[in-house]
């Protein structure tokens, strides 16, 4: 028996890290290249990427590997694929910050706040804000560009490359599709579960576990059973992932979501926690949050107004038990799997990990 | 002899449409199974894409066929690749229209400007501005996916488009940073015109012409020769191009740019035009254009006050000279490139009107 290289979590982010940081310094090289100026717009991309847990990487490592994809050369080229997957996420990013207006990201200025500061201590002309907001829509749309570079020169063969392009483009577009759905639901006058869990799986559930794996797993030439079950661990596992994120985004500790404590309800976002509460709400529970969610001045003793509705509700409770449901569901699809043994423990490591009450 | 299918530049116009509206009405159905809620969004890319010269699309078929192309069946599968190219350039515009705040695009309502009115007639929630820039951000996300989505999927076999491949990414990474120094430049305390034509170079002069024709030129397997001469007409040209772009958008006939007279004047770009005028201005020419550039209340007097600083320094008259020089230098390259008869009239012909005098 020969030992098998298994990496884990931390040095698979490592490597994916490693392929994000030469692409970039390339980049810059070039860019530097046409003008010094375009040091800010490199410097913004950098920084985000530098963060983050790179799920998708992972889960498109997994995916691959699960289908028997091997431990050699190959793998390296599995986690450039990975790291085309983390560029898009960036571009998603970058873009969903400027339209939500978000100040933060990862714990740090978000691009636009960042650019908007420049312009401010550099006492440029204009408006510091529409100067940071213009900055960070064309550092996302570099992004999106090398996204997909990063995909086609990922170096697997063009053929075995092809088996994945299809579902690398739904993603995409349906990654776009269900943003504006979010941000259309934001301005409806109500909200329901059922439309809340719509966005949920075309914004995020398909986008985190799902799309990445079947990616990993088709380049790997994988059975349809093998996709089938790969469809049902990553959209069960994904929506209770979101489900995981709306819950700390209302409740998490801010020093570790990296976001403002209630900054959710600031935003006024749709979330199944709150569609839940407002469908348990009595009349002044409904009116509470009627003129409350979404103030973009929502103070400390609002958020914890709020926060009693979520939980005198039985929201909470409720998503909480939906977070627990989707997990076992995602679980037992894992457990069906025909996937190698290295593969199954590692996608149930990442599935506990990714939707575990600590951010 | 046989007789050759040429291709006018209205009926390539045509080709190239039908290839986005099959594209499209694709992606509506597809959308329109995610939520009937998406049809406003798809309307956006719809309606812009439906305008415009498409002169990128002509660019690339001709660089093809001026390397020897053939007028065949493969002639369809160039055709698809000028539409990525029109796809590119629509997202180009959307992000452009809101980093700008433009009210217009192509004589049309901009697509952030109709998204708003969207909300605003439908009475929604929050802000009908900030739902007007989410979702043409959204909508030039789309649009950047789908250009590579149908690049990709043009149906030119892999080793040939991994010739143009290289070309297609270096002109998406430069024009974002182009667009990005255009915009630094705007908030700059003065500008000059070296600085101004550098960002003509990134944002448009290649993009416009060279990029097109050489992309063209390499699915075709053109010789370096004339690869090289390519780029030569083609930055020429597209400077020119641009140029011609900057005096319509200070003297154009609105009805025929689709943009208010003065526009660009109100948007405080940074022409070379603008620039020409700063460097010939005196005290009180100076004071006059520091005074009303750039001011988005700018007047049908204020305009005239501009134009009366562009026309007396001689500014316009020098750039109509570099217009005439960069064409002339252009059709000189065009001379001297062992191109294909039919690709030298209609490269000579798109030259001509791309630079005319009528918008």
């Amino acid at each position: 028996m020969t030992a098998t290289r298994f990496p884990d979590a931390a040095s698979l982010r490592e490597r994916v890290q490693t392929v994000l940081d030469e692409f970039l310094a390339r980049q810059d090289h070039s860019l530097a290249a046409v003008s010094p100026d375009l040091g800010a717009l490199m410097e913004a991309v950098t920084e985000l990427l530098r963060g983050g847990k790179k799920l998708r990487s992972a889960f498109c490592y997994w995916g691959w590997r699960g289908a028997g994809g091997a431990d050699d050369a190959d793998d390296e080229l599995i986690v450039r694929v990975g790291a085309a997957l983390e560029m898009f996420q960036a571009a998603a990013l970058l873009h969903d910050d400027v339209m939500d207006g978000s100040d933060t990201r990862r714990g740090r200025p978000a691009a636009h706040r960042r650019l908007a500061e420049l312009h401010r201590t550099q006492g440029w002309k204009g408006s510091s804000d529409a100067f940071g907001v213009a900055g960070a829509i064309l550092a996302g749309d570099l992004c999106l560009s090398w996204s997909d570079e990063m995909f086609t020169g990922s170096g697997v063969p063009d053929a075995q490359l092809a088996r994945g392009r299809g579902i690398f483009d739904q993603m995409r577009t349906e990654v776009m599709a269900g943003q504006y759905l979010d941000m259309f639901e934001q301005v409806q006058p109500s909200t329901t579960v059922a439309r809340a869990r719509r966005v949920i799986r075309y914004k995020s559930a398909q986008y985190t576990v799902e799309q990445p794996l079947v990616l990993g797993g088709s380049l790997a030439a994988a059975p349809a059973e093998l996709l089938a079950r790969y469809s049902e661990f990553g959209l069960a596992l994904g929506e209770a992932f979101q489900l995981r994120d709306d819950v700390l985004g209302v409740f998490g500790d801010p020093t570790e979501t990296g976001k403002p404590a209630g900054d959710d309800l600031r935003e006024g976002k749709r979330t199944t926690l709150v569609a839940a509460a407002l469908e348990r709400a009595g009349e002044r529970e409904e009116a509470t949050v009627r003129r409350l969610l979404g103030r973009a001045d929502l103070d400390e003793s609002g958020v914890a107004d709020l926060r009693q509705v979520i939980v005198g509700t039985g929201a909470l409770d409720h998503v909480e038990q939906l977070i627990t449901a989707r997990l076992g569901e995602a679980l037992a699809a894992l457990d069906a799997a025909p996937v190698t043994p290295a593969a199954a423990g590692a996608l149930r490591e990442l599935a506990v990990a990714a939707t575990s009450r600590a951010a």
